[in-house]
């Protein structure tokens, strides 16, 4: 990868390699981990690099949700794992979870944090403070930056989708597309609103939309697809968490690795399965 | 204190106790601490206690904000100073400014996160994602939640007041009415706008605002009090960092902690010269 190269274009290599739009959050409960990386100290990391061991060559992405982490204090583990990633894999993108937000030396700050500290690949940020909380984090170069517009929980829509007539997910999406001035911004948009995806694609031409909401809570996957797939088909980062995470537990007998690998797999057929149908040139392409 | 009073009630005890509405900002940039912390590994704790020690008898609350930490690492150091300040001053309450959103496990982990590794007795959060991000919040007894509602930035209005008709900040504010059900609710609501903050506290009743843009973001106080003064005269939290923390340096000669004292006391003096004119009887017992 050049220096130069925008996000954008990371994501569209990393589509291009593997053949996938899914991507893996990494959300390590302690209470929900196998035994034996519940009780050990470095039970986060490992059990999140096993994970990613498992998934690697399914994933256009990987996203670590921080405040997993930072409950207990475990900062070095999340800053291990990335390192892990990135050095095993590094054509796939990792996008650190955060939805930072606020302003001035405190959003320089941030992303130091993220892209500095972190070294993450991209960052979640929320946009309720405007642009100046956003465009510290556009300032690193080839760094992604996935904007939340329409998020996949009921409760949000009291927000997001008011006034009806004029919403203010689609003000934000607007807004993106003015900011995307590097190549580097994205949006978050959940698969349980597929309308307003399919709007929010509209709103947006090719820019990448990262989209919740498919696996443990329940969006309909083809109707996200559909909604959300750019001309090309491709343009979607899916992301599952829970759903491959915890698919098994080696308590039931099984290795955990092997069912989340299946839960991943199941996922990435389903997908291309759809793209395929909807009559992807991508598809024909790395199929 | 009691187990069961509410934050409300802790900050009702800090204003009489203290006389004061405002809170000084612990935001510890590196670059700009007097050249002993600045070379110091420990020197953002360090300047941080010198602060605290310095400002303690004239503040309502403290507020450290914890990118300033975050982006070097220094998540030991933000702990420390959050005990050393509730060691010292218990009856002054600490707000991490930390403005986290999210939903689900992971809200309740940020919520882990603030309010038993931090031990934090109050944080700042960001409503974009609706109820769901604020419970987790919420479900802890006698802590305090500040939500973001109108920010001191220019940049904000963009989507904090649209549509004007029914503008998002007032949606906010008439949630968070709704939402206090434990007493534990704050807004933040910027200085800058003081027009807008009349509109809060006339929607709110007496909720507590937690008001930033008074120092360095050059809001005028007077209008912010005249606006968001409860019927007690009392109900704000009158932020103010950059202007106190670096109100000096050693580099000039003068030992900076009497700078920033002085910074406080005048801002204190300023509050309560501006609340006596409004005939505040709360100022008529704490003078």
């Amino acid at each position: 990868m050049s220096v130069a190269s925008t996000f954008h274009d990371r994501l569209q290599e990393a589509w291009s390699h593997s053949g996938s739009l899914i991507c893996v959050g990494l959300d390590p409960v302690r209470s929900r981990l196998p035994a034996a990386f519940r009780e050990s100290p470095s039970g986060l990391r490992d059990f999140c690099c096993a994970i990613a061991e498992a998934t690697a060559d399914l994933v256009c992405a990987f996203k670590p949700q921080v405040a997993h982490f930072a409950a207990e204090g475990a900062e070095d583990q999340l800053a291990s794992v990335i390192a892990f990633i990135q050095q095993r894999w590094p054509e796939v993108p990792v996008i650190l979870d955060a939805k930072r937000s606020d302003i001035g030396t405190t959003a320089e700050l941030y992303a130091k944090e993220v892209f500095e500290r972190y070294n993450a690949d991209a960052v979640t940020i929320n946009p309720y403070l405007g642009e100046e909380s956003i465009r510290p984090f556009l300032g690193y170069p080839g760094r992604g930056v996935a904007l939340l517009c329409r998020t996949s929980n009921a409760g949000s829509g009291w927000l997001q989708t008011h006034p009806p007539e004029a919403p203010l997910y689609l003000r934000v999406a607007a807004a993106a597309k003015a900011w995307n001035r590097e190549g580097n911004l994205m949006l978050v948009a959940g698969a349980t609103y597929p309308e307003e995806l399919a709007r929010i694609r509209e709103a947006v031409g090719p820019m990448p939309l990262l989209v919740p909401g498919v696996g443990a809570q329940g969006g309909d996957l083809a109707q996200a697809l559909e909604a959300g797939l750019d001309a090309d088909r491709q343009g979607l980062i899916i992301n599952a968490s829970r759903s491959v995470l915890y698919a098994g537990t080696d308590d039931d007998g099984a290795p955990f690795a092997d069912a989340s690998r299946n839960a991943a797999l199941a996922l990435w057929q389903a997908v291309n399965a759809i793209r395929d149908n909807l009559g992807s040139p991508a598809i024909a392409r790395s199929l």
